[in-house]
């Protein structure tokens, strides 16, 4: 393969490992990178002190910096309200009595935690990956410039108005996010119906091909080579690997999930609600999702909904945590290791 | 191409015409088998006389009888009651104040349609077409059976449990129904949520081939050789294509309803609904859509919407009609003749 993109980052393999923010960790950052591909780590709302020691351990490991850095744009409104709170601290409490925790309603946080992006933008300006991607909206265009002083930035699309969006704002590459994706959805332009920004693959890609000049990196329910030489036909020049890493060793997810993970067989087991994270998300349908997902309108904010459900995932009970996942979930293994999947894509 | 199928069809090109039910007229048929790819004509709830007449014709322009035609098995439960009936009537009033339509209550029909599937049949026993395809459900084994006598024999599914059933009754391969695909949604195994059984080609198409024998021919936002080449590395034989069609001379749709495809350009245009036809179905969005979508869950069956909105849809008027449509609606162009929309698959 030799597209602009890998040749740009001297990857042998072009696929890039999904972020996926508390799952993958600096072992499988290092891992992929081992085994020819570019690994990726979610700073997700990681505060910047403990973002600069955990780029440090991976630095460590992966001493030319070709690693990629995902950070959360936060562009899309979101309920931060008291009454948000409120609301949804009701809606948990039949879930926390099933679970015999506490169902004392708790006071609206005095702080709901904050998006610490720019801080985590300084960061990066210091330790110098050699990717940065974010998703959820469009980096500013002065960070985005800042960080291409050492870094190949990409943005998250799931429809052409946004890749036109994020190519305008100046970023070298796109990753289009097709409906099959696990995961939080990246959609941050208004849609009528989040429903209307599920584009599948075999729509969205060539689209945003056609709609912008940058490289398109394909993303959702890719498993093997099958898939990305169908991106490759669509016009895309790597592809980004999620769910297929979830069940390896490297994962930090814990052993009960990821044989939740390996045992969900149906087709139709995962869907797409905001009911347990406050944001669109694609996981395996579980009861906490049956649970939440009638009340997906009353959705508190991300942070707040992480505070408030943060009792509940501790738990790691496969039937009351977002079992985030995509639409070939069926493929995942137990025990496959970073080695093996990557096997798959040569 | 020198697949299976495409060998015992003897097509040039690996493309089936979507049958389109009251899109694709035998003109349609016609110019596709011309051009070396596969016509189909939907018989949908045609009575079995118009049916055969309809075939008489298509016979005359393709003597060798190389099209398929679709069937609509009709497996899922749909609500026939006068209390459905009634309920759907209110909800249409405002709308038809709207269009300036007789808003008079009208009596539940004395005969609500129905299903003329077995006499279709015997029309096809007679006609024997080389292809005939079904949708929403398993046509009976023994009807298969009989026309397999002088048909290849396709069923429609949307998930991999439904590609197992259709197996298991004995077709001959079977249309993988991506979520991209325009027009109506052939799911007839239960899900918990229809929304779920929207895989995306990128994931269904693979998954589907993996657990059957038969040929695979995918279907949904299929409009080049792009997406055709990504269907084949996905394990795809042939593809369906059914919105590439619908702005073309042959094609039966009204002017002002091409018209309005080609200028949709939003890559957030359709949605999907049973709102207007009491089937899931993709369309674009339009007042019409925005109306009866809120109220799709009192939705009537299919055979009692068509006789309750007839007067509606007789209006042709684009914001009032279902405008049936997939993902890749954005690269229809007006005048799009059959020669130019099938010489993009060379």
């Amino acid at each position: 393969m030799s597209s602009r993109l890998v040749q740009r980052l001297g990857v042998k393999l072009p696929v890039i490992q999904a972020p996926m923010y508390n799952a993958a960790t600096p072992a499988l950052v290092a891992a992929v990178a081992k085994h020819g591909a570019l690994g990726s780590y979610g700073a997700g709302y990681t505060p910047p002190d403990v973002l600069r020691a955990t780029l440090t351990d991976i630095v460590n490991v992966v001493p030319d910096k070709n690693f990629n850095v995902n950070l959360f744009v936060d562009a899309a409104p979101q309920k931060d309200s008291k009454e948000a709170w409120d609301a949804f601290e009701e809606i948990l409490t039949p879930v926390r009595h099933q679970l015999g925790l506490d169902t004392t309603p708790r006071p609206f946080p005095t702080s709901p935690g904050k998006c610490v992006l720019e801080q985590q933008v300084q960061v990066l300006l210091d330790i110098r990956p050699r990717v940065v991607s974010f998703c959820f909206g469009v980096l500013d265009p002065k960070l985005i410039k800042s960080c291409q002083d050492f870094a190949i930035v990409l943005g998250t699309a799931t429809t052409v108005e946004e890749a036109i969006a994020l190519e305008a704002a100046g970023v070298d590459g796109i990753i289009a996010q097709g409906s099959e994706s696990g995961g939080h959805r990246g959609t941050f332009l208004p849609v009528v119906n989040n429903a209307d920004a599920l584009i599948g693959s075999m729509s969205l890609i060539p689209q945003i091909c056609d709609a912008v000049q940058v490289p398109v990196i394909a993303a959702g329910g890719i498993m093997d080579r099958r898939h990305m030489l169908a991106a490759f036909a669509l016009g895309a020049e790597m592809v980004q690997v999620g769910t297929a890493f979830l069940t390896t060793p490297e994962c930090a997810l814990p052993p009960q999930r990821k044989q939740a993970i390996v045992a969900a067989k149906s087709s139709v087991a995962s869907t797409v609600t905001r009911g347990l994270t406050g944001r669109h998300a694609r996981m395996l349908r579980n009861p906490l999702v049956d649970a939440l997902h009638p009340h997906e309108e009353e959705a508190a904010s991300s942070l707040l909904q992480r505070q408030r459900m943060a009792d509940i995932f501790k738990l790691h009970d496969p039937s009351y945590s977002a079992m985030l996942a995509g639409q070939s979930h069926r493929y995942c293994q137990l025990q496959d290791t970073v080695a093996a999947v990557l096997s798959r894509f040569e």
